[in-house]
């Protein structure tokens, strides 16, 4: 192996894993619309849409608080082109005639591996690798195979089952002085260790699943925080707000908070009561 | 206990209560539709909404100036799942045909306690406790306990019968120079206190609420204004906005001015008759 | 009195007259369901509405120029109640149905002393007289009643008679750099002061009315400009636009220009006649 | 006449002749309602529409590429009264059922003259008059009246032949840093005529009519280039993006683009058949 | 040939080479009504719409992901009058009642010759060819012609086949202090020198067309990817947002996201299927 050092610097981007595809639906409920239907007929629409949500493992249903959506549907799916087809098959439903979907997200599951990055990046180049060689690619590769079965239930999880759910878009800022993009890997990655410590001490409280929506939509990562108390999300998004790598880089986009329901609740919920969750 | 001071530095976040979950609704009249019904209809469909208005105390509706809305419905309720029963209770009803809701504001009466934050931080510390240590945990929480039961009543209060309202929500600003959340905790204690000094000389014409929305809603914080002269409003927020804490780090959203009247008077106010207030 | 100086720094915020409350109303005309009307119902519909806007000084009606609005209605009234009233009393009426609020302006004629201010502020310091002291209210309260009296006209005027207008929203900008609201009293006089030069310079051909916002809508100041002569709210304005005040300091909002006409000839304008101002 | 130096600066905004008063409407098309009227209704509406948009030469339509329009009538008038009828008598022409104007623009023909301005400045300044005297406005109305005399047939045009036009609104920045409004009047003079330099190069391929807007609008400037080859549109903006005066100043607002056509060809176009231009 | 040096400056603007003119339309389907259409009808209408788009090589639909829109169309074509065409011709489709326009981008396919316009301008330049002479001119015309033929293909190319498409507009900013247009036309080739790099090793797994939309539409650019894989996208995008062209100076507008299906499947997407691709 050669000796001498690497003809480019180290590439900045931080390795990444992907797991699954996911699609947010903010929808608008047609309340008047809805409620002129006979019972009979309410009941055929719930359970054709019923039967193409499934058991809510992977498509989930949230009544939403405020006037930006009445319901959002989340769907975990292994392919954009499942995501595809289950938006088509609720789009033919009969029930789209009373939901409008005001709003939505497309994005992939992503775990960071900041950590790993750095580590591996020097290894490489300490043992006189040329960034974006072959070697170099297959190194990476390597680590890459390793953490993503390590981490295969974080990449492809079912629906966290908790009460509330919160989901916000965000950027990184670059601003013309402060340039996430222009700082070094290794003083993202202790900022992000730093933003880190504070989820970890959330653990018990907050499940969160980052998705990743570089070429997929407007916002560069989508948050789910999934909790028993809404209280939760404020006092973690609060004391996150104070880290170097939020206060200083984050812009956030349009928060959505909600209940989780059944997906047999859906006939309910569309005739204006709250169901119980877990439900019976 | 120990002599060694902790590892870690102060938490930046301030000690802060929450109280009650607050839903603000700003809805627009479909004046000719309504204005079609039969009067006996009318009255029905106002009846059936007031059913689920309640008294006033924790629901309560404003006429509201220009375009933006027609009617605010305000509810504070114990929690977000009380919170989003009233939202479908209201979606169900005959009434929601001729009310299109165009705006909302989902948040939680929050008192942000930064006089005792930087003492009981300071003396935790100086004790050696170190943060975020189970016994700083414990600290922390006999003071919250204190203070939330000293001011319960401010917490989780009925909604102030003033004749007028004004509700806007706000941020506070994370420029590339200028940027409220990495302010030293002393130095945002020192902006917030002369800024609470102007409130306290309007105490006696304005009621103040301030709610938190931080992972509910698209601004920081919502403030709520009640008093008997709208030109209080303008007066206290004009004073203020030369504050340093407004004039550096305050962003506003958007303004809503409106007019209590009471549950009963539903009917009247949709047939374009303003309400006296306080109700006969 | 105490010769001791007051232990406060003198306020920042200037002495300010408040008057008339206003609504601008900016709305789209439904022409092809007013053209299906009988003329008989046409006219009987713009009675209705004619009744309620009365002669015209204190509710007049402007047909606006591009997609903005069709037309616009400004109400100068004495309270905030008696704009509620207005605007509810047009909701109700039938011809609602055929017209759309597509925009709308809350605000209260307002008359910035800045002149004064500095020279109140300073005299009562000289005289011991320590800021916010029961003393320096009823001084700047004599102030302000001498001034209110010898202003009265300009504080409740008739609308301007004027063949053209011209309203628009502003802010002051509170840039990280450019704060308006950081520069010393003084400062702001004296920009101001240079500013109403230029003012004056057009007081035969342009009447303006400012009115403030701040806590009713979502800009701090509204603008109307009347004139005999469109171009010279381009001029004037173009000119103002190289003063300190506005080139470092204004922020402007959309801006709506229209031409005044009677209200009895709502009808003839309905059906796509501009009528002549003034009204044979 | 007096030697002494005029008291107060030389005004900073430039002498600007006006012209015509335009309007720009950008309407959408409800082609299924259009294509439901039999032939013989559509022919009368398209004549009627015909009847008031006359010969082309003041009020000219185009076949827009996008969704923002599919059909834009720019208007060249005498007056904004003038303006209003035309906008007020095709509002109530049946034919309006089936458009739906979504976007507009108020503007006057404008001609900054920025080399006479600084030249007549100093003449009268270094004739000793003071500015904003009698004297001086009459020296700067001569020499007004004389450029508005050689330049009548630019500042009230016939709407140009080209078979495309752009039309897009512009700003100059005030930002913190680079203000064009606080550059003195030679350095923005300066910048101005490098900029008419490569106008300069392509008068013959591209006509170019600048709009003043400031009071009317919600930009400062529309701009309207007109040209036999759409690819002159791109070379010309690019060319002039590196340009101090746009690099450093210009904020450009939406592009509109599209084709002529003749009046007469109202109902082909609406019949989805794209008309020749020259018409036969 | 003159020995002087050329009295004006360089040119700033890289030389660009045009191709097809572009354009795309987002679309939402009204899925309601479409389902209540006849098989038949639907067919119909759907054999109508089939014999607008062809064949697939020059105008291809995509199902996209999200609510921003169902379907987007993507017409490449020989000119703007072409487009034109395309669009009316659709608009009076009976399709079009079940289409609603959204959103589009109107561009045309643009190489920039960044590497070979330094060397030309200085070849010419050394020459004493002085800047903008006819002389100048044709030299630059020859080198364009040359490159023109040369990359025919790649400016009038068929849509490719990719069974994912990513569609994003963008800017290059003008800030007060990173402004792109501000900087030597040397330094913006060797950034986009370094941005073509990451490019070239992504070549094999996705095809990238850059379109220019300087006077046509709201951004400068508009950047269209194809790939079989949609992570690709993601991967791609992010990897280039560390390059110093996109953290200083890219500017992002809304991405799509989609998957192509041929033009005879749309009547079975109409239906909510999602189609093979490719085709069987």
């Amino acid at each position: 192996m050669s000796s001498t050092l690497p003809a480019v610097p180290l590439p900045a981007v931080p390795m990444t894993l992907e797991g699954a595809s996911v699609l947010h639906q903010m929808m608008k409920v047609k309340w008047p619309a809805w409620r002129a239907l006979p019972s009979a007929r309410q009941q055929e629409l719930a359970a054709e849409a019923e039967a193409v949500l499934g058991d809510g493992t992977k498509s989930a249903p949230f009544a939403m608080l405020g006037h930006k959506a009445d319901l959002m549907l989340v769907h975990f799916r292994r392919s954009f082109e499942e995501l595809a087809q289950v938006q088509l098959a609720l789009s033919r439903l009969g029930i789209s005639e009373y939901l409008e979907t005001v709003n939505s997200y497309v994005s992939i599951v992503e775990l960071g591996l900041y950590e790993s990055t750095g580590k591996t990046y020097k290894e490489l180049a300490d043992r006189g690798v040329a960034v974006h060689s072959e070697e170099w690619d297959k190194g990476i590769e390597e680590v890459m195979q390793r953490q993503r079965a390590a981490m295969a239930s974080r990449l492809f999880p079912d629906i966290p089952t908790a009460k509330y759910v919160c989901f916000y878009p965000m950027d990184r800022k670059r601003g013309e002085e402060k340039n996430w993009y222009m700082e070094p890997l290794a003083e993202r990655a202790r900022m992000m260790s730093e933003h880190g410590m504070i989820g970890r001490r959330y653990a018990g409280a907050v499940r969160q699943i980052i998705t990743g929506s570089i070429g997929f939509d407007d916002w560069e990562w989508g948050v789910d925080l999934f909790a028993e108390d809404p209280l939760v999300f404020k006092k973690l998004i609060y004391e996150m707000r104070f880290d170097q790598v939020s206060a200083d880089y984050a812009l956030f986009g349009t928060f959505f908070v909600g209940l989780r329901f059944a997906v047999k609740d859906l006939c309910p919920f569309l005739n204006g009561q709250m169901p119980q969750w877990p439900a019976s």
